[in-house]
């Protein structure tokens, strides 16, 4: 799983049929430092993030699991809201 | 998912035969900015996508989900066109 | 999927069995420029093409659809090759 | 597989269901000298790893196997804890 | 599928039950001229390779198919040894 903090969402009307009970958030992927690392990619939420949270997502096909649908067309959901972090790194 | 535009289209008569009825896009990747990012990538288009529009793509097994076969060899799927972006970073 | 080019052939004769009627090419991911981008990659030839060919490729659990055994140790497979493209990068 | 070394832990009381049994932890991955490459992830303990040793991780659909669940959307998993590496690199 | 050498022999006592039977390679992934990119990944082998051999290896879920069980943690299997590489870029 990667660590990423919410930084927007995403307004598709014409998108896939069993994503659409879904809000889609715009994820910056974050270090374990919290710095930003890479580009953001596009993630279903799943856990009830909002903007601002740091959070961290599963990509792939284990992404649609989270989901109440058998299939979708999605590589990214959000499935934990971080708390805290205890690292050597900080 | 991933942010994208479309940058253009792919013609192939000898392509595999599940995938025959589907269009194939070439789209550039683009970050919360919607500046490239990366090599362009071919997509299946299963949204009714143009060139020049903004869409989100999905990768990997779950590209195959929007479409009408059960199974292709696709690896890349138009799944959504983008209305907007709301973000701390435009 | 991936753009690529055909740049030679991997002789391999211990290799696992339901691979062993399929042809190993080595492949040059190409962008949207049909400039090189990356390392090349080895793919299974579903599509019969040959070295000097533009292609794509497909990637992950996908590249078996196109094989005719049910399961094989693939990763890549070329699933098309290429007539033209149109696009605002050319 | 992929070579890291824990080095730290993840709280998060609002996760999914499936994974609330397990311990995630912060994993810096490292290459064959086990010096540090890429930014750490996040991934799920299942072989009993502590702070500060040298493990490796296995990525993807993969990832859920070791676990007693079904399905739970998991995309990283600790799955063996390194005792010696005999390398040509060393 | 990827070109790579093996380098080296990874010890670990503490590993998932189904990959316990399983020799762990470590694999330097090398481009079409045989030059390292990249680093070393860990590799299960399935196709008796050892140290000092060219091989090609396979990654995701496809790594798991020529094991002899039915699921194992396993996301990267070495599963041909490679005899030549004709190639433009030699």
């Amino acid at each position: 799983m990667t660590l990423g903090k919410v930084i927007g969402t995403i307004w598709a009307t014409r998108k896939f049929e069993t994503t659409k009970g879904y809000k889609l958030l715009l994820v910056q992927p974050l270090n374990g430092r919290l710095e930003k690392t890479g580009d953001p990619i596009i993630a279903v939420d799943t856990a009830g993030a909002g903007v601002g949270e740091v959070i961290y997502f599963v990509t792939a096909s284990e992404a649609v699991i989270p989901m109440d649908v058998d299939m979708a067309p999605v590589d990214a959901s959000i499935v934990g809201i971080v708390d805290s972090i205890n690292s050597e790194l900080n």
